[in-house]
C-alpha cells in the first residue's frame, strides 16, 4: 500500500519533470527557476496522483500528468497576478513584480502550452477533452469575476459559480483525469471527481475567508486585497445581505477602496456576521467533500483523500 | 476545381463557426463581437483551408481546423497587444484599450483553451501535436524577443528566429497540420509547410518594414512603434550594422525612446541601407516560399499557395 511518504517522493519526481520539461532558453529557465522554487503544497498534483494510484503500470504516465495539472494551475495563478497587479505570491515576490507584466502575461502562455504538449503526449482523448474544458471553465470563472467586480447584487449561487469554475473545476479535473488514467470504474472517477470539485471549492471560500485575516505575516500574502480590488466574496457579501440601509452604504463605500481601515472593515464584516456565515458554507462544501470521499471503495485512497479535505477546512494559510 | 470564390465562402463558414463557438456568457460574447468585426485577412486561415483541400470528405473538420487557426492567432494578438500596450489593432482600438488589460489577458485565455477544445474535437493525435508545439514556439518567441529589447549585439540569425518562431510558425502549423488533415503523401506536406514557413517569416518582415511608414494612415496603426518599444527589427538592425560610431550613439538613443522625431529617424534608417537591406531579406524569403510552392503538384493549390506569397511580398498594410 502506498504511504503518504511515497506520495512525498512522486511529488518530488514530478517537480523534476517539470523542471526537464521547462529549462531551454536562458529567459524561461530563469523564470522557471524562480516560480517553482517557492513550496507550494501541490495540492493539485497530489489529487491527480492519488486518483490515478490504482494504476501503477502508467508510473510514467502518472507523474506526467501530475505535471499537467501543476503547470496549469501555475500558468493560471501568474496571469492571476498580472489581473490582480499581486506584488507577492506565496511568500514571495510575484513574476509580475520581479520582471514585468509583460512577462507575465508571457511566461503564463509559455507554460499553458508546454502543458498542452505533455497532454499530447499522454495521447488519451478523453483526458485531452477533460482537461481542455477544464481550462476554458477557468477563464471563463475569471471572466465572469471580472464582470462581477463592484456588483452588490450578485447572488450566492452566482459567487459559487465561480468558485467552482475558477478553483473547483481544477481541482475536479486534476482527480477526473487521474481517474481516467487509472481506468477503475465509472463510479470510482465520479465519486473522486464530485470529492474534488467540493474540496476546491472549499478550499476557495477558506482562501476569501484568509483574505480577511487582520495579520498578513501569518498568511504570507496581502490581506484585504479583495475588499481593495472591489471583489465581492463570500464575507462581504453575507455581511452586505445582512446590513440595514445605513450600513450597506457604508460597505459599499469600502468596496474598492485602495486604503482601507482593515481593523474597522474587519469589525463590521464580523459584526454583521460576513465569517460566521462563511464557515457555515464552507462546512456545507465540506461534508458534501467528506460524502463523496467515503463512497470510494479503495481504503488507502479513501484515507488520502480524507486527509485533503480536512487540511482545507483547517488550513491557516 | 475549387475557385477563389469558394474559398471566400469557406473563409465566412470559419467565421461563422468561431461565432457559434465562443457565444456564451454575456461578457465574453460582448468581448467576442469586437474582436472578430474587423476584418482581417485571415491569411493563416486561408492557408489552412488552401492546405486541406485535397480531402474534400473531411469538410466539418476543415473548417474546424481554420477556425483554431484563426482562434490561436487572436489570442495571440491580444496578448501582444496586452505586452505591448497597443492602443489599436487593424484600425480599431485594441480589447486592453477598450476594456482593460486584464480583459486582454483573459479573454486570450479563453480563447487559447477554445481552440485547444476545438483541436481535441478533431481528434488526431498528429495535428494536436503539431499545434501544441506551434503554440509553445511562438510563446517561446516572444519571450526571447523581450529578453532582446534594446540589445543592438543581437545577430540576424536570432532575429530570423525571433520571426520564425512568432510569425512563421503558425503559418508553417496552419499549413502543416491541414496537409496532415488531407493525409496525401509526405512530400506535399512538406512542401506545402515550408512554403508557409518562408511566407510567414517574408509576412513578418514586411510587417517590420510597414512599422517604419511614414503615414500611419496608409497602414491603419501607429507607427514606429519598434523603435518606440526599443525592440530592434530588420531595419534597423541593418542601419546599425552599416552605421559609424557616432551613428551607431544616434541610434542607441533613439531607441526605446517614447517621443520620436520620426522623419529624422526615417531619413537616417534609409540612408544607412536599413529599408534596401530589408527588401532584400525579404526577397530571399519570398524566393524560398516561392521554390517550395513550386514543389507542390496539384496546380491548383500551387496556384493559390502563390497568390498568398505574393500578396505578401507586395502587402502595403
Amino acid at each position: 500500500m502506498k504511504t503518504n511518504n511515497s506520495l512525498q517522493k512522486e511529488l518530488s519526481l514530478v517537480k523534476n519533470l517539470i523542471k526537464n520539461e521547462i529549462i531551454e532558453e536562458d529567459t524561461i529557465s530563469e523564470l522557471y527557476n524562480y516560480i517553482f522554487k517557492s513550496n507550494g503544497k501541490r495540492l493539485r498534483a497530489q489529487l491527480s496522483l492519488i486518483a490515478s494510484s490504482p494504476n501503477k503500470r502508467k508510473n510514467k504516465s502518472r507523474l506526467k500528468l501530475a505535471s499537467i495539472i501543476e503547470l496549469l494551475h501555475t500558468a493560471t495563478l501568474i496571469h492571476d497576478d498580472v489581473v490582480d497587479q499581486s506584488q507577492t505570491r506565496r511568500g514571495v515576490k510575484s513574476v509580475n513584480n520581479v520582471w514585468s507584466n509583460t512577462h507575465g502575461v508571457l511566461i503564463g502562455d509559455y507554460i499553458y502550452s508546454k502543458a498542452f504538449i505533455l497532454m499530447v503526449q499522454i495521447g488519451d482523448i478523453k483526458i485531452l477533452k477533460e482537461l481542455a474544458n477544464a481550462t476554458n471553465d477557468i477563464s471563463k470563472g475569471e471572466l465572469i469575476q471580472l464582470d462581477a467586480l463592484q456588483n452588490t447584487s450578485i447572488t450566492l449561487s452566482k459567487l459559487e459559480n465561480i468558485s467552482y469554475y475558477k478553483t473547483g473545476r481544477l481541482f475536479e479535473a486534476a482527480a477526473k483525469s487521474g481517474a481516467m488514467l487509472a481506468n477503475k470504474d465509472k463510479k470510482y472517477e465520479s465519486n473522486i471527481s464530485k470529492c474534488a470539485k467540493n474540496l476546491g471549492i472549499l478550499f476557495q471560500i477558506k482562501d476569501d475567508l484568509l483574505d480577511y485575516s487582520l495579520d498578513e505575516k501569518v498568511i504570507g500574502k496581502p490581506v484585504f486585497q479583495d475588499l481593495k480590488e472591489g471583489k465581492i466574496t463570500y464575507p462581504f457579501y453575507f455581511a452586505y445581505r445582512n446590513a440595514n440601509k445605513k450600513q450597506k452604504n457604508q460597505l459599499q463605500t469600502m468596496l474598492g477602496k485602495k486604503k482601507q481601515n482593515i481593523k474597522s472593515a474587519y469589525n463590521m464584516i464580523k459584526d454583521l456576521n460576513g465569517f460566521e456565515e462563511t464557515e457555515i458554507l464552507a462546512s456545507k462544501y465540506f461534508d458534501k467533500a467528506i460524502t463523496h470521499a467515503n463512497l470510494i471503495k479503495n481504503k488507502h485512497i479513501n484515507q488520502e483523500v480524507l486527509k485533503l479535505v480536512n487540511s482545507a477546512l483547517y488550513r491557516e494559510k
